[in-house]
């Protein structure tokens, strides 16, 4: 069922002799299956298709490309047992998650399909003509959305599903007009491909023009980097490290037309314990916190690794409770050995620093790839000194910053790079009494939460995913909803041009019932 | 009444020995008044106020922000003659443009006050939480659009109102709730200091907080790169030519913090005429170009420096009658020696390429500075071997390719850069007979004309001025027209934020009366 090629357009193709397998971290044996990995030639035959294929499926009706988003959920959702086996055997994951990613990614999808049969994402806006004008007669003018070209979407080593071949990325841009090339992402290859067959058989079936989707396989950086600086492909989404993101973001702000990157990158996602808070919900904060911390081994992008408190008894009582939970835990499967030794190492390179202290450990032996949380604490002049304390540990780990005043916690917070989310844990008037905190705060994050955690990623309109860099390459858009379909459009005006030409969107008897901003008024009415 | 010196905030300073002096291109001299170049300490002064207003300034309400603008535009018309003869006396151009531009300016800033006071333009998003949902409750999301942080506009050399000190960067910017540091332009550096005047005399008037605004002068590109490096900077606006745009766009992308550079840049806005067009309108359109090609000395972005047609007796004519009407136009004044020695340099560099013929030329003498409009033309095949051909001569000119047939004529378009504008002049069918052609010309341009002309520049909400690279260094964001507060904002959410806690945009009361997307919903109502 599975082939280890690469999808070029609709066509499956094997040109390198270069192979790679997937691994499975729970039995830590690798997989069977050898992958080929795209060559130049792969990488410009999928590049080229996607460009002839742009023209045909920008212009293919809202309603057909609708009906395709919602047919790739179909046949995602009709590889039904194959696609949660491959999922788990890649990635350590339980069949809950993989059921669970798979809800999510089919709902986006749909949720896709909703926007582009609506069509107002477009953003119709018209002026029209005043020919009378005084001194110069005024042109009718009409703007819309359409979409910039070929995207490159990365697979992210965290979803893949909701983040790789068929995911956030991959859905809005489809939704938007632009073909899509996914570099497939190498720990879930196999996942990757069936992702990919139930894409291409969703093209064919709604009759998608040839090269609308390419699945490449690539164990390496090369693939990436070829299509980043491929002067085909007009954008490119990323899920994953600081170090990939900035890479790739620099190839494409060096290319001879530069494109946007849509780096969805590291982030601490600090949270404030204020002091009323500490008093009146200690327990219960710590075993929240414990429960977030550890949630899905801590391999999420909103994973809260920083909690800063002003020192107190409470805060110490806090540390306890926290680390009691913590322990209480059972440590799960890693997403691949390499993920569980770069989390080995980084989490014993956080706690061997000057002035940390190990609150809560995991000592007894676990399984293979099996992360064994843990909880730092530090105080908050030893973190302003050393800035290796405010990098990301992915995994289930993280520090307690005891500051000693509401001073030092604002400068802590000011002195951070930018994150996706902060998170203001309160009690009574404590927000109020923490103003200047909490504003700080707010310059530093994409997304602030009262009184919750900041893991679970709402997919609605009103969700923000992104933030300041390094959370993401540009904290103007959102990876997360439907208006993640921004990143891929750009603004197009028709000045005087013939009502018969126009795109259906702009013509004057509104044939899609858009609601338009017509000189100046908001509307579904007819011109 | 000009002191020459910066504004670094609302205090005047003067801490740099280097100094220079704008010039009157009419009367082929230097002007009297000397500008004292901002220093390092200066630049990091002007960054410090602008960070330190940054919280104050976003967080005040939306009346007292339009306030702020309007009275900005009443001080700019206050300045009054004062303002029109130091514009003139730097820029050689006439009375009337300065009125005009004049005009347009204030407009534009009472445009942002209309926008900021009317709020929408936040795109407040809400979904209510759901407690009782299974298997997860839902939170409540509540998003809206906030600033970025402190902006820099560079001041543009053929806009010294309209997109300069004052114009649509720097109005916008400030509309969004960002502060301003303004590096003038040397070429007209005491219209810049005036105009700085009125706005700080706006802040002041309206009680703003100092280092909203500051106005640094520099005549070299040392204060330019300094502000764009400084970390307190967030965003920058630009208008000028395609090297210094993107010059400034590598220094922001290798910033530790990248930070988002929209610059405005070349554009030779090709004009495809196609057959039966030529055939009926041929003198007609040879006047409207004529004109449109000298129009302020062709010093404007949407110039049409490239005219695209399929050789025949037609288009042979056309080039007569366009050369007979170039050559009737008085020439004009260009803004500096510098751009009239540019021009002059780059028009005589494309009348040497190999196969190019000098159609119209202007060989009698004229005054100093003033520009010899020129038309040449070219065979599409050595067009589309010589790219040197495809690049920007700044002035009145422009050249006619002679395409054997619509399919050089259709490559000559897919070989082109980026521009900001295409035009189409067709009569009858001729549109619906050359759709590869407007196709491709559509994923080149962002704003695309039917019979007329791309100067003129509409400011409207429908208008894109803006285009694929390099015609602007970020193609989804317009410079002109509502939409440009876009380029300075980034969406924020808020999960489970107490109502008392929440910006007045978000609370359940709707107490602006924003129209707002509640549950998916477009409504004014309140929750």
């Amino acid at each position: 069922m599975i082939s280890g090629k690469n999808y070029i357009g609709n066509k499956l193709s094997a040109k390198n002799t270069k192979m790679y397998k997937t691994f499975n971290p729970k039995t830590n044996t690798e997989n069977t299956i050898s992958f080929y990995e795209a060559n130049q030639e792969e990488i410009n035959e999928a590049v080229l298709l996607a460009s002839n294929a742009f023209d045909a499926y920008k212009n293919i009706s809202n309603e057909k490309k609708a009906l395709f988003l919602n047919t790739i959920a179909d046949e995602i959702v009709a590889l039904d047992t194959a696609l949660i086996e491959t999922y788990c055997s890649e990635t350590g994951l339980t069949e809950g998650r993989a059921l669970g990613e798979r809800g999510r990614t089919v709902g986006q999808l749909r949720m896709f399909a909703d926007l582009v049969r609506q069509g107002n994402w477009v953003d119709a806006t018209i002026d029209t003509a005043i020919p009378d004008r005084v001194p110069m007669p005024k042109s009718d003018l009409r703007k819309m959305m359409v979409p910039l070209g070929p995207v490159v979407v990365f697979g992210a080593s965290n979803f893949p599903l909701a983040y790789s071949t068929a995911g956030g990325d991959t859905a809005s841009a489809l939704a938007s007009g632009c073909p899509v090339i996914v570099k497939s992402h190498p720990m879930h290859a196999a996942t990757g491909e069936l992702v990919a067959s139930a894409i291409n058989k969703a093209a064919e079936i709604t009759g998608m023009p040839n090269g609308v989707f390419s699945n490449l396989n690539s164990s390496g950086i090369e693939v990436g980097v070829a299509l980043v600086q491929h002067t085909g492909v007009k954008a490119v989404g990323f899920t994953g490290s600081i170090r990939g993101g900035s890479a790739l973001f620099n190839l494409a702000a060096q290319r001879e037309e530069p494109i946007p990157v849509f780096a969805e990158m590291g982030s601490i996602n600090p949270v404030v314990i204020l002091p009323k808070a500490l008093a009146a919900k200690n327990e219960e904060w710590a075993k929240t916190y414990a429960s977030s911390i550890t949630l899905g081994s801590g391999q999420f992008c909103t994973n809260p690794g920083l909690l800063l408190g002003i020192s107190s008894d409470s805060l110490n009582k806090f540390i306890v409770h926290l680390s009691d939970e913590i322990e209480k835990i059972a440590p799960t499967c890693m997403l691949h050995p390499n993920i569980y030794k770069a989390y080995t190492t980084n989490k014993e390179n956080a706690e061997t620093q000057q002035g940390v202290v190990i609150a809560a450990s995991f000592e007894t032996k676990v399984a293979d790839n099996h992360a064994k949380q843990a909880v730092t604490t530090v105080d908050g002049a030893t973190f302003l000194k050393n800035t290796s304390l405010h990098q990301e540990v992915f995994g289930p780990y993280s520090m307690v910053v005891r500051c000693e005043n509401a001073k030092e916690l604002e400068a802590v917070i000011v002195a951070l790079e930018g994150q996706l989310t902060g998170t203001v844990i309160a009690e009574e008037n404590d927000a109020e009494n923490y103003v200047e905190i909490i504003n700080a705060l707010k310059n530093r994050v994409g997304r602030i939460i009262y009184n919750g955690v900041p893991t679970g990623v709402e997919v609605c309109p009103s969700m923000q995913h992104g933030g300041p860099y390094p959370a993401s390459s540009d904290s103007r858009f959102s990876a997360v909803g439907v208006h993640a379909i921004k990143r891929w459009i750009r603004p197009f005006s028709y000045q005087d041009w013939p009502n018969v030409l126009l795109p259906l969107e702009l013509q004057n008897e509104n044939p899609l019932q858009l609601s338009r901003l017509v000189n100046g008024e908001q509307t579904t009415r007819s011109i």
